[in-house]
């Protein structure tokens, strides 16, 4: 297992199923209240958790997940992002000499960079940048192995803006087998390294396909997933946003053409009558709470791992 | 046991009696020091803050408590609260998944409905609304038990603005048995809700009487209460407010009135020169600091109840 | 021990000597992951952190540190420190209810008098106030000690500003024997009462210099330390501070006029090309990050001590 968790390519697909299993693990035991001996993983450990951005699943997750692995949390105030009153060099060399691990919720993925290089002896979790979201993924691909018991084979069908939750889902579905469709309007296409690295990552027989028509997208897809048009720090572009997008909204005409019992997906915060009809969010086909819930079990999953045989 | 503790209505005079034995028992614990088997009341157990307000009281009490019970705490950003970013309804259903409890400190108790109707997995406690504040109310009542004995049959005077906390102790006290006046100048009367329920709760012999000359509400009290005449989010007022309330001072001469062993209660902060004299609150007549330790006690107490006997 | 740490002038020098003896046996037992008896030298605790200002090293070390001792921490809001919503009076006399200690980094040290007295049942600690650094002091004490054994006979040179840093680098160093010398422009001295406690509280042989000089300070020193040439709260005095202090930066032409073998000293955040060059705080002669480091282990012993012995 790799010492960062930055992103999805920092692990191989073993990593990713080990971890994913043992998220249904911890899944299962929490649910049931059983004694786990992960409960103790984390013992005499400490994270920090550094958010640059607004955050209600983030901060809880890790917050509840960290105290149910034995370790502590400790909140870094967010303003030491901001190099005016010390360089972030020098945060990070602060926080190596007191905490085990840093949760990184930012939005320039250089700033975890910083990190790994001025600080050897932490560990990082990127819990968000601008180009990648892979905790997020974690609990995606858990979230589809409940319904599905695997993703191999299954056709995932990304509609809306190829931001760090499209990439990071990319980099997870092919991984596990899945094939990808990727539906944007032109201009706001996956970045184009992330088709580089598809063949290099996919489980044989996975494919990554980009598309500009949502219908073709998900055409018989097995799930669809959406995120939000205007992520946060894009607020300017909002209305040209909400143009550029409006056909991209999932509704029952979209989900009518995937099929019948194809899921739901989004990673909330989900704003209604944009990239998601009402009835769409509320149907049976929605999973997205559940892939909320699962932000929780996963990330402890990838905790746990990020802890194994380590000094 | 109710599920949720959004108002002291939702208790039977009973629950109210052993929630209070309870919080003594608590009480007289933590203070010897003495191992209780209610440390781990709460194991395992996930309890968010959600405070819509500054909190100095709430915030500590309820943190101090949780921990003490076993359980953790979990704070909830408060710009959650606000529809922008996501509905408070997606939101109930995200923490549902993560925590067992949220403890809400808002203004419109509709907002605490919002929470027990969209999560029907949560506990909800109602830390401070508009309308009730029936935390404080059980801190009030243990600490006149422990000054009386039993509440039954005293006079509580509550001398200013009808407000939540106005409320909850004519509540509590009414299920007690005490009689309650309330002198209030016109327009600033409890809500008629108040008075409507009054004759249904009260213990047999108890009775609710409003009065707009504060005088004559305090003649032989066994106790007077106060609180802000300017309460948060109504600073706009605060001109109009310290006129209309100014012969509403709980001073020297205002306790004169009542017994001569009477209490002086106030749920704090107190603006001295306002709504209490220095005098009156640096007595030996006032409780309010003991009201306010007993914020902890009482809390804890009903949280044990909340999480008593259910899944 | 004294029940306060408000300032090292509260330690006798024997106070102080066992406090950092109990640091090193401390970092050596975290280092090693090792149980130690101190685990739950806080256990049953409460701590509140009342924190004026920014802080990233004092709120992280304190936060790890307390529960590394077995005790709770609890934030209290900063807000309270302004009188506009209740007295500090009075929030000292609520907080005494539910915490055992707090901890505060406040501007006037007048702030840490009126807990003192207004809750004769808290501990207090300074965190850091204008006047007195104290905490800073045991971290560095502990640090020169790591390097030097005992700081006895030594030189320790101060560049810069005489604030709170200065002064108890000064304490410190004079009860444990060490020359000290302070250089700072005119108008920018340790403050009067430092020198005449001076003589007071220095180990025989020990002695306070100070100078307008900084080249003739450190000559022969065995460490030169500095700090930010503009603290928190006096923003509007950088432009004349930075002209002020400029030729007392410590660069590679002011380190070689010490010892070959001397230490570089910083309390951070560092402001590279003002008061320290980047050669310098990137020397191997520089222990900064030791300091930072040893604030945690420095703290918990000064909280081993201030919880010995007491209900």
């Amino acid at each position: 297992m790799p010492k960062h968790f930055l992103s999805l390519l920092d692990y191989t697909p073993d990593d990713l199923a080990r971890t994913l299993a043992l998220a249904a693990e911890l899944k299962t035991a929490r649910r049931a209240r059983t004694a786990t001996p992960h409960a103790t993983a984390l013992a005499g450990r400490h994270v920090g958790l550094l958010f640059e951005k607004p955050s209600l699943r983030t901060r809880v997750t890790f917050t509840i997940g960290v105290g149910e692995l034995g370790g502590s949390v400790v909140d870094i105030p967010s303003d030491v992002m901001h190099a005016d009153r010390e360089p972030l060099h020098d945060v990070a060399r602060n926080l190596e000499r007191w905490v085990d691990a840093v949760v990184i919720r930012t939005f320039a993925q250089a700033r975890l960079t910083i990190f790994t290089e001025s600080a050897p002896g932490l560990r990082i979790v990127n819990a968000l940048s601008d180009e990648e979201h892979p905790c997020q993924a974690l609990a995606d691909m858990q979230t589809l192995q409940e319904h599905w018991g695997s993703v191999e084979g299954r056709t995932i069908a990304f509609v809306g803006d190829g931001n760090n939750v499209a990439t990071s889902l990319v980099h997870a579905g092919l991984m596990l087998g899945a094939h990808m469709r990727i539906a944007t309007p032109k201009g706001y296409g996956l970045p184009p390294d992330v088709a580089e690295v598809a063949g290099r990552i996919a489980m044989k027989g996975a494919e990554l396909k980009q598309y500009v028509d949502p219908k073709e997208a998900v055409k018989g897809a097995d799930a669809i997933y959406t995120d939000v048009w205007t992520s946060m720090g894009q607020e300017v572009e909002y209305a040209e946003r909400s143009k550029t997008f409006s056909r991209y909204q999932v509704n029952d005409a979209m989900m009518a053409r995937a099929k019948a019992d194809a899921l739901f997906m989004h990673c909330l915060p989900a704003h209604r009558g944009q990239e998601v009809s009402d009835d769409v969010m509320e149907s049976s086909a929605s999973v997205a709470f559940d892939q909320a819930e699962n932000r929780l079990h996963a990330q402890k999953a990838m905790l746990v791992a990020l802890f194994a045989d380590k000094g």
